[in-house]
């Protein structure tokens, strides 16, 4: 019997693998057959990496970060039936505006897929004069109808609450700069209709532990519990040698969510596998997706590894709430409002 | 009989100077009581500079950047029967929130100040969890409600046009970095409600003209012409010791204020007196407002001197407009809608 | 029957290996015993990489970046029969002047070896008061006689042809600057009498292709066919972590090679192999050289992998062709002359 | 029959394996099942490397940089049989002030234990308003008292001599910077009571051997030999892709150990294996203790890997002041006394 | 009547001019025939500046930062009848060691002077293989002993008390880096015997006002008062076109000088004259010196301008007290005793 | 009578005024008319400045960087009488390639003018990819025909020989990058033809000397004298606000000129008066031209200021010669070849 409750809808089919018994640290780990995607899935895509999935039609379907042999990146659709193995259309997805036009951003990256009512949005980084924030909406996979871009640059790692609160659509943000970014936080912004956006707050930001003291970003899509809404994000810790991603894990208040109520001040997993510390970006463990069971509280967590591969990791709703809750340590710009 | 026109109240006691016999380059020159306020203006603000001012009540008002002698900026009002001698409250202005409570960023610098029908605007650049735009209305000078942040960081010179476009507030901005920002370009965002902003597009981008090859900032509030919305802007280059910064001058389009019409590929002022050259940052010539006279042509335009001082120039709308046009050299970037 | 060919020698024991049935992207496939030179081969070297090979009197010999066990690289000779299995002399190459005296440079690393008419010239890169281009020529690899520097610092990864071209020597060659050089394009220069250089012209540079957009520099010396000068050189792009070296390839023009007639939009080969993506600098797939037979069209490539081995990869002139060509992305820079 | 010997108790059970026959370069050779101490050593503690070990009571004690699942390093207590499996103590060392007071730093890290007369000595690098160098004093491994900071900031790297030189104290010591220091010298300094320190003199510097051209800094506590106080240390060198440490060796004058009598030009044991390459900092070799017998002459030496793990290495005194002494390669501002 | 009083002697002949009426912000004025030392004051010398003076045989004396005319600056000695004009020694202070043997600094600059007992310490930035400071004592101004360096490196702006505090005497320093250091903060050091120092303590760091935020340094000697030590320190902020150094007042506590009574949050003195602002180095107020008289309470400032100019400054005893205590705002890092 | 001569015409009219009898330092002084060439000369051109003039017909001609409104950088001709007066084209220099068709480079910078046999040569900075030499010549100063880029980027601050050495023409150039270049050496080359060039030699390098540490670069032809080559030469140095321009002079070999027979380590110039200080790059004193009298043995030297203005000064060959000498300190590298 569960401990706290999940408000998703029951995905019996969701990937699952139990618990080692030699475990240390927090309570989640890895799938042994990871990384689930490896090198040149495709004839043009030479990487997958940062991706995202959701439950569709009893299976699975995701959008998928390629890194093209030509080092550009583009989203491509993916599908699978058990969630693990997944092929992938040859060619992008096919972009339009509101008039059908066909749209192709000069590039788009790290991209999240989120269910609200009966639409499905995907949002990513792309270019508009700089790195920024784009959102397109389908409702059947076939046809993809780009929404503007909700920011102005430079910001990235977009991430949309599944359900409006308060009437709004929510969106969580990481504004940046035009370059690798040495810095950053998480902001959530609202909008009433995905056009025009405003009440901007605060999240939460980089902070004295030093696995996330130099910049967070948002991660996996909200998922709503009992608690309150549970976040996996990334934190980037800074060495001689470069940056090293963990994924952190955070619950924000259901109704506010830019009061954050608790944040685990570990993280809950960090790069040691051979496939994460090795690749095309070294020490990458970059979670985007969570496939999730509100019957039996397990949690599958995806992540980009090493800018090179897909890894999968797996939690349970109630192990993963009490640990983040009993190793919580939120500061004053985490549980205020949000606003200045 | 002016060439052109502008669409704004006539201000007979517009600040003016004839032009000088030899001045070459573009038709714009300097006061020769320059600088018009100096050092020390008041007992707790060693500098004021990067200021805006507006005609009022017969007379004018302004809001202006004081440098405290602790090395933070406010806002400060003052005001002037003739715009050139000014008197300054001794504290900062007041702002409130919308309930009435008091509200002071924690630093405040570079505001614009713009009527929309029957409101001043002020907005400036404040602390959000990092530099981004604030804003507040007044109707009075005495009552100022501050207005949530447009924005997420990181963003800086922000200025409303002073009306309404197809029933939208429209608002120009240079999204930056969190510190010096060697980079960016003049974006534009609208909003129905000054509460929720979307549409974001780009007006124009630093180029290859070496003065504004690091990047460009909106200026004074754009003054609506027959040819267009006429609009000063700082343009930014840099050498071994440090950045210049220049004005230029653009003609958006009326109805799409996001193609640039005209843009003057030479600068229209750049540093070249002391009180321009030498200061806490030499060499800085920014304009934050103008005064015009739509009956005259007149135009007076203020602008922050090597950060230490106020300067004021004149021109004429008929030879500004002739000298940007006669010397526009525009680049796909500034034409197009400004969408990706 | 074969669709493209070489104006070379023909090779009959070049090292080969059949394509595996699952390759994906450009037809070109490692050795599946690689890395063919490992750590410490010598007492006194600790590394070797990024070297040349020829064949030699029936059988091979080349051109070795030795990094000696006090971090200090020089070209040390090695010789082999199979072109895989290599012994290396225990001393580095002691080259003379032209007049005998002993010479040896502060450093030298990055040795390319070609043959034109019955001379083998060598070239590197060593100190000259900055990182210059280092010569030197042999009939007999007895004697190694030090051509002056062609070129002033600060320059790298020069490559010459295997001919004269319109009576001239004709070098590739990669400007840069004193430290690891975050830019870089390819120039080609001109020489009667290999003393005197002039006619320099701008090859290609890097483009917006991430893989290549940081720098390119030559790699093989090039390589004559029926289509132009087939050359693999390395592309180079910058992630937070650090650089990461690609193979990529284009084919010049036979008479004026500044010009390039293709110029595959993909990287040939990336790092994604351990010895590639792990090592003294991590992420490098670095060509210095190949061995190609007329006859069967079989190209052996060389290539330096992470700084610490060496590689081998296979391909034909055939397929490599067709794919170069079938995925060329030129841009005006690489097609015009390369004057200004 | 030892060539030399050591000024040093005997160790009969230090670790040992035999010298591999096919040994290049060094005469310093990996213990085969190397990494002794793996990922997640205990429930809180994610990495332990950069540690440092002792004979105590006929087994081994050690004082440990303990990363934990935070992020930030403390300093952990291990016990070992055979000085190769170690146990770790759940929870941080808990230090005391003088006044018997708790004391805890903000963090610490890279502690080495020196053990003068009767008393042993830990010394570790701490926040003192920036990185610095913290002291604590143990008879019994129960109770820790902190010693003040001997030097102001910045500075890293602090070993103790083993014993008392001409009647005071002698600490090697690496000034630095507030961040990751590219620079960084050797220096020592004197104390006759651990409270006040004077005398300092520069001992040696990087140098042109690229190995340790960017920085070097202390490792082991000194060996007193025949020849002189044997140091192991770590250089540093850079690359495109960051720093890569080393573990090199020199000789101090026995008297005037600020005078350098013999020093390897070539590093020792460079980062070759996939827990040297591959971890938290890729590429790290970084000696911190060694485990010596005066009988056998048998050397042990303890260095982190990769900040992710603790390797074991092994020599011989004869070997290893053989190969520095004929490797040697000092220079002025080696040799001399070291005062400006 | 004076409200605070100075332990020191009185100094009848110390410079003065009275307070200009319109002065606004803190109650320091500069001599109205600013700089008192031009450029070439002698033949070898391009400019003086950061120098120290002290009363001496009824007239005055100092130690002079002469910058040579190959750059390098050197220490030179000056006589004064008035304080404001000066006569400067051709030849820099010949030093030497204890042994009587020549000594000269590689460089040497910013001196200090300070009277303890009957000994006049200079304390200075010299090469100690790195900025370290460097001392030495007269008492005749013709014999300059030189004292050993009391700290590694990387240190700069060393102030001695004027006399010992429980018995030791007193350093202030601020520990910087290699370079042109952006950041920095002021800690104390004491010694028994000026030979061995320890009991470090931080003292106040840089801080949130924006005019001290990059980094501050000690400044004159500390003067013994009624309120504690009065310290003259500067304050530096950092601007896109540089730092600008200003000068700010502190109040130490007399017994443990570490913990910080008062600190004005606003400057006392930033560069606004010609002379600071255009120079070598633009926009520095560096002060280095005091002289002030007991009697009266005047205190007349010496500082650097522009690394080109002496100016002068004055101020009384009860107004600089006055002016720090009513705008302190002092922070728990300057107030608690600074050790960690 | 003169104690040293030099071979080169006599110029009568060379503009001159008598030493001034305070001069401390080095023997040269500047117009007390400076700066001769002010802001705004012409309606498109808003700064002259690093311009080179040569005597021409009796009266004077001169090649000069404009800077124009646009901030893009060209080279205008301009005419005196006395060489102090100067009228300005309105329009750049028409350049054309061997074939007579207009060549205009993207921008040009930096001239220098150099006559060798009947021939003018023109030598500047241009875009060749990257910044390079560009050059052409004219023997009526109405056409110019360009002549091939002789280096590879990236290099500035090319000066020709006025005379053919050992047949070949001679080349100083600075080598550097793609930016502001904080490192930089002069090197000489020579040509047989002005087409190819090599025998590279390093003539003489950055120095400990801080005024010239940063870089060096050739400023003025060098002038023939009976002791060598008399070079006046620009050395960089760096502070915490920018980059310091100084004048330097070196005497090199009459023969082999990269050997320096003497190198006075004081600068001869250095930035002091206001229009060297404050500009759009302050403190830049900057040579590119000699006038020079063989007869009279003076020299006046042109010199860009603060890149804004155009200054004069003036020596005599025998006082200058001897200052050089007499303060002359080489080492090793100045006096060596060159090669390595």
């Amino acid at each position: 019997m569960s401990k706290y409750t999940m408000n998703s809808p029951t995905v019996q089919n969701v990937p699952w693998q139990d618990k080692p018994e030699d475990l240390k640290g927090a309570p989640i780990w890895r799938y042994d057959k990871n990384p689930i995607i490896g090198r040149n899935p495709t004839e043009k895509v030479a990487r997958i990496f940062n991706s995202a999935v959701i439950p569709y039609e009893g299976a699975f379907i995701g959008v998928f970060r390629g890194e093209q042999v030509n080092g550009i990146p583009y989203i491509y659709l993916g599908r699978s039936k058990d969630a693990i193995h997944w092929n992938f259309d040859e060619n992008k997805i096919p972009f339009q505006d509101e008039s059908g036009k066909e749209f192709m951003p000069i590039y788009a990256y790290d991209p999240r897929l989120v269910k609200i009512e009966d639409t499905y949005y995907i949002i990513w980084c792309q270019d508009f004069y700089g790195a920024a924030i784009g959102m397109a909406k389908t409702t059947d996979f076939k046809t993809f109808t780009r929404i503007e871009n909700p920011f102005l640059p430079f910001n990235r790692n977009a991430v949309l609450f599944p359900r409006k609160i308060n009437g709004n659509f929510m969106m969580l943000s990481r504004p940046s700069d035009s370059g690798h970014t040495p810095f950053g936080d998480i902001f959530i912004s609202e909008s009433p209709d995905l056009t025009y956006w405003g009440k901007h707050r605060h999240v939460m930001g980089k902070n004295p532990e030093w696995w996330q003291s130099v910049k967070i970003g948002g991660g996996a899509a909200p998922i709503e519990t009992s608690e309150g809404w549970l976040l996996f994000y990334h934190g980037v810790t800074g060495t001689c040698n470069g940056l090293v991603y963990s994924i952190g894990g955070a619950i924000l208040d259901i109704d506010e969510p830019s009061k954050v109520k608790y944040r685990c001040e570990n993280f809950l997993l960090t790069p040691q596998e051979w496939y994460e510390e090795r690749g095309f970006v070294p020490n990458v463990c970059f979670p985007c997706a969570t496939i999730h069971d509100s019957k039996s509280g397990k949690i599958a967590v995806y992540y980009g590894a090493a800018d090179s591969y897909v890894g999968l990791a797996f939690t349970t709703l109630d192990e993963i709430i009490d640990y983040i809750k009993n190793n919580s340590a939120v500061r004053q710009e985490d549980t205020e409002l949000g606003i200045r």
